[in-house]
């Protein structure tokens, strides 16, 4: 792309000024990349909102859509506000931190629980979290206050029990109570297996006492909502003098937006986003770009921040907007309107287009 | 892996024989592997049957959890019956045919509609297909029917048109009358949008005149179920002589099966496969034994067949199983039982680790 421009946005918007061949040859790419990852952001955030503060950690890789999906996923979850992922490849890569636990095969490799759960902290003496359910979770929890006062006395901190099946409310709450009995207050509870945005609600909502979510399948899945109908439409071109001209796509089902447009993103009261303006972007409207130059004259201009600035970022932003657009069952919708001058285009190109046919 | 054995089978089931770490490695990377591409290949089967015999072409590129998702995507849906691919990348690592249309792009990329199909078809005459639907079908119909006969003067054949919005139904049977009464009988009808098995089985109901289907997001991601709960579970060990013990998950919630399994599939009237036992490895049990070593001692000693074979064998199989089974709307329920052997042992084990934990 020698001569083209692309401005990226903090949302899944991206506008793409080039030679037409170059633009469509991205176009697949684009979509692709961007459907997957905000997507994924999305869903994690809801999740993360949900756990109203306590950790959530990715544990998709066995269930994502193949391995590049996967590194994706964590690092789409990471900056939505999980904690950590299981996907070393992932850590490597981006500098995520890493977490898990043991695995009920490992659990299963040795004779009696009990001696897995005292090979595993006597590897980890500092970072074991015992998985408990492999046999009969009561039994699990017992033999890991065992291990959490041998640690003790030994001068370690049990890092945390795992719960992955049943009754996660109750078994939360007896385990709260035996591990704060046995003077192992600091113990966490982690909480797994097959959770999502709205079973960690139910779960704080009926009390349970967990204090971090690992959340897989329907995280790096999506699994409500696996695509995101983001799409690609020429709304420019220009005519044989170089000049540009707005076109759109109008169908009977189909109508686009023409022209070269921004989004300005308006706040109102207590700081907070009131709503979005779709826009020319020739037009002055109050309120803040969202489009960013990243590529021009087919050079990098914009230096991506670190991840940890992208996280930090996303959740400052995602804090500006309303607060009922957060929570888990949410019906507000954010307003976005579409400026005078753009409307009036969109209505003059659609009587010239249906005439032209 | 130096020792270990692995056997995959027909179905997503394997088998993996090895010390304990070698196993513990696979795990995530087997799970995540077969998890896609089975999912995938099972959606696309699905479409492939609601076609009854039309073509179906995987258009999901940019709907796919990444780019290594939409290759993996590519390759199942052809085993599964598709006919082609629009993923270029695909169709040169696998051999997959690659077919596609023009985009909306392309066709608003000129000032009017004809002029984009007349381009198109000076570079393709022989495969053009044309998208009648960026402005107004009826008369992208119309444009079709003019660029058709063009061709037909210069000795070339129009291959299609594609109906991408709209109702299908309806449009398609007037594209039909108008292409036959224009004489070009041989222009293939191509439909697109938003489309899954059970909208083809309804178009077709209602008498759509489509040759083929291009299936993008609802197949690439198997929207309505985008996961498969593939599990991997320790099911045997070794005890310190050397000796094979079997094992077994056993919570109040989870319960595994023991010991080293096969999966033997057995024949019944007209050679339709009539159900599925699962057995011990040792046991003598009439029928097909699905489980066949690919790696052995650490080296591979199956030879893959080519993918067009793969594609060939599992339409075979497929039609081998009862004809209730690939309906779209089906509530038959393929028998799969469980030897008298494999489930006494699972009962004396569950005894036995109840008592032991």
């Amino acid at each position: 792309m020698r001569e083209g421009e692309i401005c990226f946005a903090n949302e899944p918007i991206i506008r793409v000024t080039a030679r037409i061949i170059e633009a469509q040859i991205l176009e697949s790419f684009l979509l692709n990349t961007i459907n997957l990852q905000s997507m994924v952001a999305s869903k994690a955030s809801r999740i993360v909102s949900a756990a109203c503060g306590r950790g959530v950690f990715d544990f998709a890789l066995r269930r994502t859509h193949g391995a590049d999906a996967a590194i994706k996923v964590a690092r789409s979850a990471f900056i939505a506000g999980a904690q950590a992922t299981s996907n070393c490849l992932a850590g490597e890569l981006y500098g995520i931190p890493v977490a898990g636990t043991m695995a009920h095969s490992f659990v299963m490799s040795f004779k009696d629980e009990i001696d897995s759960f005292r090979a595993y902290s006597l590897t980890f003496p500092d970072k074991t979290i015992l998985l408990v359910d492999t046999y009969d979770t009561r039994k699990g929890i017992d033999n890991a206050l065992i291990i959490g006062r041998r640690l003790k006395d030994k001068g370690f901190m049990l890092k945390g029990i795992r719960l992955d099946s049943g009754n996660i409310v109750s078994l939360s709450k007896l385990a709260r109570r035996k591990l704060d009995g046995a003077g192992l207050g600091y113990v966490k509870i982690l909480a797994s297996g097959n959770l999502d945005e709205f079973k960690i609600k139910e779960l704080l909502e009926k009390g349970a006492r967990v204090d971090s979510f690992g959340v897989g399948t329907n995280m790096g899945t999506s699994i409500d909502m696996p695509c995101l109908d983001v799409i690609y439409k020429l709304s420019e071109v220009t005519d044989k003098r170089g000049d540009f001209l707005p076109t759109m796509k109008l169908s009977r089902h189909k109508v686009t937006f023409p022209g070269r447009k921004q989004v300005f993103r308006q706040i109102g009261g207590k700081g907070k986003f009131s709503r979005d303006i779709l826009g020319l972007e020739g037009e002055k409207i109050r309120g803040e770009r969202l489009l960013l130059k990243v590529i021009d004259k087919g050079r990098q201009i914009y230096k991506f921040p670190a991840l940890k600035n992208i996280r930090e970022f996303s959740r400052k932003r995602l804090e500006a907007f309303p607060h009922q657009l957060t929570r888990v069952n949410f019906s507000y919708k954010y307003p976005v309107a579409v400026s005078a001058q753009l409307s009036k285009l969109q209505k003059s190109l659609m009587s010239q287009l249906s005439m032209r046919q």
